[in-house]
């Protein structure tokens, strides 16, 4: 039995963002220990196939992405044990990661976060699926690691 | 420095989904211990405050959402120490807990992953923000809790 209580706005409107730069949630990153595993079950709950692979030297890692609506699945194997999601898989397993953001303007994001008192933990660089990407510290954001990506070309 | 490796279908076009039955990234569920803190630090990274607050008894929690494009970011906070959040803060500690796709006809769904060998561990049973859900057993899909999820009036 759901019940509504309230609507308790956490922040005001007018803070730097107006409505039409919302976020949009565009991938969930999934820490795997066997790609093809992953792939097989992630193919049979969406009931579509991975659309690509991808490695990202940068990090090390191999990623495999599923389409789901307007967002994203992003399946991620390390290639090296200095990879971040080696040490990850290490101390918490495998299972899901981080959050991505869309955002228009990556330095301007970036920007108005470290204003806020956010830190940036890593970027911006570049990404997998041909964006630029940076992540915020997750003890500033509810122990949640936050990636905030936007399009290379932008 | 990103490279395409190759597509490689996880499972045949012909699984029992048809394309335009694709499943969507319907939210993303995280643990808190705080929800006035979670809430305005995604208040903050968003650009926008949480749509509303809703407890759901039969789970024990309270929950607020957040829109980010086509899908949701809820926060969970428990309301008994007998919720199934209180004992993932507890072995967990905060932080991402599940991730949950929308379909048209959950029991189809269910049905389908449990002819494939799927267990589901909850539901299907009444959610917050107007939805039936149910979960797949954790174990069966590389250590992420998937939730199901279909309109309560579908």
């Amino acid at each position: 039995m759901a019940r509504t209580l309230n609507v308790k706005p956490s922040s005001s409107p007018q803070n730097g963002c107006p409505p039409d730069r919302m976020k949009r949630l565009e991938h969930i990153g999934i820490a795997v220990s066997d790609l093809d595993e992953a792939e097989r079950i992630f193919g049979d709950i969406l009931g579509s196939p991975a659309y690509k692979r991808e490695e990202v030297a940068g990090e090390a890692v191999l990623t495999s992405f599923f389409q789901a609506g307007d967002s994203k699945v992003e399946l991620l194997v390390p290639t090296s044990p200095d990879s971040a999601i080696a040490k990850h898989l290490e101390k918490r397993g495998p299972g899901l990661h981080h959050i991505a953001f869309h955002v228009e303007d990556l330095e301007a994001e970036l920007g108005r976060l470290v204003d806020m008192g956010y830190r940036v933990v890593v970027g911006p660089k570049p990404g997998a699926d041909g964006k630029r990407i940076a992540f915020l510290h997750p003890s500033d954001s509810a122990k949640v690691l936050v990636e905030l990506c936007a399009d290379a070309h932008s």
